[in-house]
């Protein structure tokens, strides 16, 4: 399988199971923005060779300062990471909490780094009924159990925000809240969603960012945290020395000027969600409405498709897809798409709709024998 | 004062704190090799943009290949780390050392590592009498309390290998043995001194490698360790998935195929070493003998001169030192300096030169008055 280390976007796998080198796949499989990296990227790399001789700012400083100006935060609410994984690890491993509350299905890394600071998990169920959305009472049975809930807000992989009075209530409850917000900047009005300026204050809400989804630079990781600045030092105290590279820094702090990216970020996501969520539903799929830049869906029972065997057609032909059924909570019809460029939507639809012919054809076959 | 993070090469806080642009200073507080980065990570910086969208291999094949041929053991021993910085954190997390023995001096990171897994120190001493060799009989003081020792070979700041027949007693007594080989390349000869492929079979000993100090990549991030594979599967269970960056495992798989740069390298050191130690014999100072690319070096007491002010002087004049007095175990008259190249170094002493000159006269007039 694709995910043999528990993610999308491996191409390293998909080379040795389909093999076709990396550069030849059109991925699906990693939620990238296809407008990115951002062309001040490339100046900052042909530039910036020399400066690997220095060490990174081990306080990255530049960086935060530039995001304190952009959300309106203290600098000291602010920590840089690795990328968001090497946050979520190290929030688990200093809030310790018991027991955690976490949605089905999301991300897999928070369960892993709950299970690697010891502690056990509640699963509190989304389902297809409630077009994967968190309901109240889910989290109000859970509040007996459970000393800490960690969510995507929105969730991956079903793309859906925590609805406001979910949030509203859990920061009522006085129960400790971890936010997922790595999807947060692909939702428009994003200031209106997110919590990043109420966890800056806050004792109770720590919230977690990704800069590389946004802006297309996983290979380079960067995320950021808020915090109060208590929990920011603990934080910090675990973190290892220069976590954060040079070249991640650098750009970090160059990407959030380009106001021009954003906005046309924006618009392209605002014409091409409804049109690929449109066309998969004609394809008969059933898809889930999404608040970011990927779509979950599934292959109705009737059609008699599951995601493993979807998963290894398209990629002999050249297309990743994200085998969701990975996911706990979610069967074996599930599979996640990013939203891409129109011409390479256009491929992922047709694709999909040749493999859905040819396989509803051999059904035929088969059960005329 | 420079190292407010606890290092050397902080050029932000020597813009703050001399009031010049960071790119000004002649750093000689971190141990780059000045003839790096090597060319090949300006081609891969220049052609490698458009591949920040893709995530690292989580699984770090090539390096680990290379790294596998190079010297000959298997990839199952091998993990890469987001600098040695983080494999010294991992491993200490999971050996969990009661107490550990520490060389005085040696590099902070290793106590740093020790308390955060909740252990405590033993503290070996190493003197000027005995040129900062390690000695057997405090090795062997050590054995009723100590249950690992974490060593720098060669160790920092003194610029020492620990000595053969101490390796030796170490590996019968069967004690745990972490050695931190960060600065091994750039010893002639390394492989009769290094202990990476014993290590790479063996239950007692870790050795932990850093790649960025030979090929002057700091600010990219990147080490690797090489351990028994039952010990690595445990240390690489607490990674951070995508620990290591994709531009670090490009440019570490391309650098270890430049064989000419380790060539010129070794050369330049075999030429500036003596040179640079003998200049600063030759200006009254104490330099310790040093098997790599810098130099310890103190102020000898009748000179009435100590780091600090030296430290501040030279940095005034855009020239950083390292004040290697913050080292437990040093008094407040020891100073590193990397090894540059001839004309760096030449600048070096004219100003040490010039500065002892003035604190001498200055000193002159105050009896006088």
């Amino acid at each position: 399988m694709l995910e043999r280390y528990g993610h999308g976007g491996d191409l390293w796998t998909a080379e040795e199971a389909f093999g076709r080198p990396k550069e030849q796949f059109l991925d699906f499989s990693s939620n990238m923005n296809p407008l990115g990296p951002p062309s001040v990227v490339k100046h900052i790399l042909r530039d910036g060779w020399r400066d690997m001789v220095k060490y990174p700012d081990p306080a990255v400083r530049e960086l935060r300062n530039k995001l304190s100006l952009k959300y309106d935060i203290g600098v000291e609410s602010i920590l840089v990471g690795n990328g968001a994984a090497e946050l979520i690890d190290l929030t688990a491993r200093v809030l310790k909490p018991t027991v955690t509350g976490i949605a089905r299905p999301s991300f897999s890394e928070y369960e892993e780094a709950v299970h690697k600071s010891g502690g056990g998990i509640y699963n509190i169920p989304l389902t297809p009924m409630h077009y994967f959305d968190l309901q109240k009472q889910d989290i109000e049975a859970a509040y007996p159990d459970v000393d800490l809930f960690f969510l995507g807000h929105p969730n991956n992989p079903t793309g859906k925000l925590v609805p406001r009075q979910v949030l509203d209530m859990l920061m009522q409850s006085n129960r400790r809240l971890v936010l997922d917000e790595a999807f947060m900047d692909f939702v428009p009005n994003e200031h209106e969603h997110s919590l990043l300026k109420l966890a800056s204050t806050s004792q109770q809400l720590v919230v977690i960012r990704s800069m590389t989804k946004f802006y297309s630079i996983p290979g380079i990781r960067l995320g950021f945290m808020v915090a109060h600045p208590d929990s920011i030092r603990q934080i910090q105290h675990l973190q290892v020395q220069w976590s954060v590279n040079y070249l991640a820094q650098r750009i970090g702090t160059a990407v959030l000027d380009d106001l021009d990216f954003e906005q046309s970020s924006w618009q392209w996501l605002e014409e091409e969600k409804p049109w690929l969520s449109q066309q998969l539903q004609q394809l008969g799929l059933e898809v889930v409405p999404s608040d970011v830049n990927f779509l979950l869906f599934s292959f109705p029972e009737r059609m008699g498709i599951d995601v493993k065997m979807a998963q290894k057609h398209l990629g002999h032909q050249g297309i990743l897809i994200r085998d969701a059924s990975l996911f706990e909570g979610l069967n074996k019809h599930y599979c996640r798409v990013a939203i891409r460029l129109r011409e390479d939507n256009e491929r992922l639809i047709a694709r999909l709709r040749h493999m859905m012919a040819e396989f509803m054809q051999n059904r035929g076959q088969a059960d005329d024998e």
